[in-house]
């Protein structure tokens, strides 16, 4: 089976038209804006080399299907890169397409086209997602205002301690939820009426939780502050806080985590946790602990270089 | 310099909105639709090891254009993810990005997001090229007609020709016009025009002459008859084969052209060479010499698998 061919079978059924042309042809509803985000995931810096394909299938589409809910975007289509080491098996193929369509299927996206091609290293994976929004309502990173309380829309800190599991690093009793929450995060597409009703700024956390809100706080030149309490984390992840199995920083910091955080007028009512308030003062997260004291970081989040 | 930092310096100037958000929101304008198109680079694959950052920028983004220009839409904006073996120097930065701020002026496009990655191989590229159509108007592979001419838009043949060069293969009088061919193809957004007009059905020949043009058959369910003459092929290239450095099944089948083939109405006054007609028949391209002998493949095109 040649390229082409593995197209036909594989990647074609996840398409509208059959891809059969050069590029794809979109409608944008009429007074709504197009919405564009783009990720790469790298076999052996964003999944685990011996990941399933199932599991980065799911990773790769739903971590981009997180920056439309971050933009308070309807999911339309999706572009889908893929470089293969080596020809990928069929299992490989069945099992990785399947996943997409399963996500297709449950996100309301469909599959516009793409590229396969032949790498001289690991397998990457470069998605670029579209969405559609009603003209000026996508929250950006640089509107948060005065007053505005920080909003944190579920548990930090989950794909953190699933990628030490899945690393062999540590040990818990749940770790099929962490793994879980590593490799099918649940892109927040939820939160989209909420957004667009409410929120001024929003930002989802895949970078980790400081280092995402900082980037709200430079972008609107305003300070954040936020109190760090247990109930940011999971159930699952404050029994292994209270063992000492991972610290409040990795929590905070460590990245993956696909929730939302936002920028709202105090009065709105929005679902999630107020972790904290938006003040005048240098463009940076101050973060306080249960007793008011101030955290301090090693470091904000995950970067590349 | 950080990954922030370097995006801040060589990519944000690329930007409209100094890339600030988890996505770009863009506008369509009413009545037209949305073109999109994507097409991954690896290092040792579509370009060499070695080869200066402006050629992969000016042979990455070009390449894409080129399927708009197929698709006869005007570009708008394009998603960049560059996945890095290692952290990247400034000085690759400053050409890389330097190269295609030069396109972006020339070709009317701006960068509205992608990704920077690290990633286990060698440089990878990933590009997602949007563009813009009245509604309709996209011609498709599978609208050829029996009796439409066959138009191929420039020569073919001389990025062929370029690669074997800079693999040190072959020496020609005229190395630098083939290795430029082969680098910074020239997409042919010129046509547009004429492709909205008349074309029943169009594609870039990046994969081969031949190959493309069976794309078209298969899709358009017609036959193709094409003759081979001399002057489907650049004067440069033709002294190379009269003296036999390279072979016409080896232009016509090397891909890595970015000229356009066309499906038109006998009648319509389209540029570039006429080199045949669609008819009834197996879909499948049947190509003749001067003498009206039917030429034999041996491989029709480029695959990755």
């Amino acid at each position: 089976m040649n390229e082409f061919d593995l197209i036909e079978k594989y990647f074609a059924p996840l398409s509208r038209d059959g891809l059969k042309d050069d590029a794809a042809t979109l409608s944008v509803p009429g007074g709504h804006e197009l919405v564009v985000s783009s990720d790469t995931l790298n076999a052996g810096t964003h999944f685990l080399e011996n990941a399933a394909p199932a599991d980065i299938a799911h990773k790769a589409l739903r971590s981009n299907l997180s920056d439309l809910a971050a933009m308070a975007a309807q999911p339309l289509a999706y572009q889908l890169n893929l470089a293969f080491p080596e020809k990928p098996s069929e299992k490989f193929l069945k099992d990785f397409t399947g996943a997409l369509a399963e996500d297709q299927k449950e996100f309301g996206i469909f599959c516009s086209g793409g590229d396969t091609t032949s790498i001289n290293g690991s397998l990457s994976i470069s998605i670029t997602v579209m969405g559609v929004i009603p003209g000026g309502k996508a929250p950006k990173r640089g509107g948060a205002k005065e007053d505005d309380v920080v909003i944190l829309t579920g548990p930090v800190g989950d794909a953190f301690i699933g990628l030490q599991i899945l690393r062999g690093k540590i040990e818990t009793g749940d770790d099929d939820y962490f793994i879980e929450k590593y490799y099918r995060p649940r892109p927040r597409l939820d939160m989209i009426e909420h957004l667009r009703k409410h929120a001024h700024a929003a930002i989802d956390i895949s970078d980790g939780l400081v280092a995402d809100l900082t980037h709200i706080c430079k972008q609107s030149n305003l300070a954040a502050e936020i109190r760090i309490t247990d109930t940011l984390f999971s159930p699952q992840a404050q029994k292994l806080l209270h063992k000492g199995t991972v610290t409040q920083e990795e929590l905070l910091t460590g990245g993956d985590d696909y929730e939302l955080v936002l920028a709202v007028p105090a009065a709105a009512r929005v679902p999630g946790h107020t972790i904290g308030v938006f003040r005048p003062g240098p463009p940076q997260v101050a973060a306080f602990d249960v007793a008011g004291t101030p955290m301090a970081f090693s470091h904000k989040g995950w970067t590349h270089f």
